[in-house]
């Protein structure tokens, strides 16, 4: 049985001149492969005729479901209507009944018709209309020579929604074979560590091992399968799976999509923990991630974001003596930090980050990437120092890893 | 005179897989940009022989320079150097030079070899080595038919280090042509609305205008235009910029590159402004921003992340009355907490968010996504009504975005 063939464009000038991050290809191959498939191809294309034309001939011949992303808007640069109808012999003509959709629905908003909205309803004649439930423009829908072509609009909110509502149902009904993962998660160890522990990757075979390194999340390993029997791939991949688990299993913090602050989540609301932080150099990208975890309310309720010396002690209590003497960026201060948090909120643990994200601020004794993080509960406080090496952003994001990687060890150790 | 055409192929299944976020091709479109050359196209390759080879005969054939990324590394899915090593009829040898530099590395960095590294210096007998100063696999450089073709690593780093230092010079001396923009930054209009302010973009050509929404950014405006003569294609774009300009000024709060957290750092620390916020449901995530721009710490020193009713009253002295009778989503709880966090924090302007981030916790009379902003400072208190639809990610960066265009307001207006 052959895999089906689902290939991906994604339209748009500001890809190709790197305006804009192409999260939305990444975010439908992540739900193509949650699904049981995998995307063949993505390829970029600009908003010209000639172009776009090209690609379509390109794909449509060796695919069996290609899905376009972009250029459904009502500007003068949303070409893909017209290009799609040129591309199936098709005309475009006015839909009164999508017409009527769209002034209903700016209705029940209370705002005015956006300018050129009738652009986004002069509609292929051959193809199905898309329901887009967070925006204006239609997506398009076309069935030829036993091959389906879906357009979605570029705004993130309106393309997920049509992909998961419309497309993801239909072409699921198609799948030849299964393609399937897991996908362990780890904090704490770089890449060629973990491969070291985990020797080699041959021994997993048919199931295919990768690392997947990521400032954000830590190393991801993902373990992944194609085949005809989904029972038979599960098994292979649970044996994969758990061969690789034994020899890590102090750097795992999760299986599946799980995010670290998740995890933390997750663990301290069935402990009953509760968790604050204080943060300089991170300035509210901890509390941020902590945040966003669904269920956050039950275990986080305050967060601090200290930048200056006076709001370390005014807010925390940091001893003006301790900033004098050890300076802002100190085991010393990270300490007192941490233990304020606690204090002040009255939670179970506090994490506390200070340091030197950069470009300026470093000296010889205390460079750029200097990061003190600590960790209090009412029976201690740890303390960590790490040195990073990157930009400032960069800087930043590995320090708040590392608080998260030190925070999660507290909760499931507590 | 002809532009210099550019592909882009991106090699890894795990881009196909969704594992990981295609950010180097974003990265290699900006630099090619801002270095007046655009990139013609882009494509995602799995790692099979077949996949690769079939995208280079696609894109050789009709290109000035192919880049490569990925596929270089020690593991045995690094499967780009005997592809390449195929595609141009050339074969792999042991180079004893490039394993001396490798091995001298791992000794200067105190290291041992990584498994596998004999793979990454068996290398193609036709091709230059690229130097790599961010890690150990050399990059690849053919040169044939008058064409050239360039791969690198995925790993950012040592891919941004080869694109830099030995891609970029080199096809800069080919360029032909030149390829600039204008970028207008907007912030608290829709896209339609700015489009139907600035009225026919067929008046701007031959500069052509593109709309660029972002939920993080506001609409970003771009000004394009390729010619041969530089001085000619500045002189337009100039012109097609202020005529666009004049038609939007109120909602522009940059040009080029700055985000509206660096605009709002750079116009406060000017007048000499100090900020700060308090937050519930974008849980830190206002104060992460303007502390990562440049300056931050002349302007910011403080911030509140207030989850709980407790919280909100503690630090911040919202009263009990208050929550109790309007709830902790309401216009009077937001101008409490605006109010509270200038007061504590002795700041010029102080910005406020509540709100029901969603999936749980709407309600008939507040639904998700129901989210009140306040600015306070020592004269006034403003407050405004938000409602967003869409995920919890979503509403919480919707609402980031309209408090930092409040605050844009209030530090622009001081």
């Amino acid at each position: 049985m052959s895999e089906l063939k689902i290939e991906l464009i994604a339209i748009g000038d500001e890809l190709l001149m790197g305006h804009t991050l192409d999260s939305n290809s990444h975010w439908i191959a992540r739900k193509l492969a949650e699904s049981g498939m995998r995307l063949a191809g993505m390829r970029w294309s600009a908003d010209e005729e000639t172009v776009l034309l090209n690609h379509l001939a390109n794909v449509w011949g060796q695919s069996d479901i290609v899905i376009l992303c972009g250029g459904l808007g009502p500007t003068h640069d949303d070409v893909t209507r017209p290009i799609l109808a040129k591309f199936f012999d098709d005309q475009l003509e006015h839909r009164s009944d999508l017409a009527g959709m769209l002034l209903d629905r700016f209705r029940r908003r209370g705002i005015d018709p956006s300018p050129g909205w009738e652009a986004m309803v002069t509609f292929p004649k051959g193809a199905a209309a898309i329901p887009n439930n967070a925006g204006a423009a239609p997506g398009i829908h076309y069935v030829r020579d036993g091959k389906q072509l879906f357009a979605a609009p570029g705004v993130p909110a309106e393309m997920k929604g049509m992909v998961e509502d419309y497309v993801l149902p239909r072409i699921k009904d198609l799948r030849r074979g299964v393609y399937r993962f897991r996908t362990i998660r780890t904090v704490g160890a770089g890449e060629s560590r973990l491969s070291s522990m985990i020797g080699d990757p041959f021994g997993l075979l048919p199931a295919r091992l990768a690392f997947l390194p990521g400032v954000e999340t830590g190393v991801t390993l993902r373990l992944s399968l194609f085949g005809d029997d989904p029972l038979e791939v599960d098994r292979i991949l649970d044996a994969a799976a758990e061969s690789v688990r034994v020899k890590i299993r102090e750097y795992i913090f999760a299986e599946g999509e799980l995010r670290l602050e998740e995890a933390i989540v997750a663990a301290a609301s069935q402990k009953g923990i509760t968790l604050s932080a204080a943060e300089s150099c991170t300035g509210g990208m901890i509390t941020a991630r902590i945040v966003n975890a669904p269920g956050a309310s039950k275990v986080f309720d305050r967060g601090f974001v200290t930048y200056s010396n006076e709001a370390k002690s005014r807010m925390l209590g940091v001893r003006i003596n301790t900033l004098k003497r050890f300076g802002a960026v100190s085991p010393e201060t990270a300490v007192e930090m941490a233990e304020g948090a606690l204090a002040v909120s009255g939670s179970t643990l506090a994490i506390s980050v200070t340091g030197i994200a950069g470009p300026d601020g470093g000296t010889p004794a205390k460079p750029v990437g200097l990061v003190f993080i600590a960790l209090a509960s009412d029976s201690q406080t740890l303390v960590e120092r790490h040195q990073f090496i990157g930009s400032r952003a960069d800087n930043r994001e590995r320090a708040t890893l590392a608080a998260l990687n030190l925070l999660w060890k507290g909760v499931t150790n507590a």
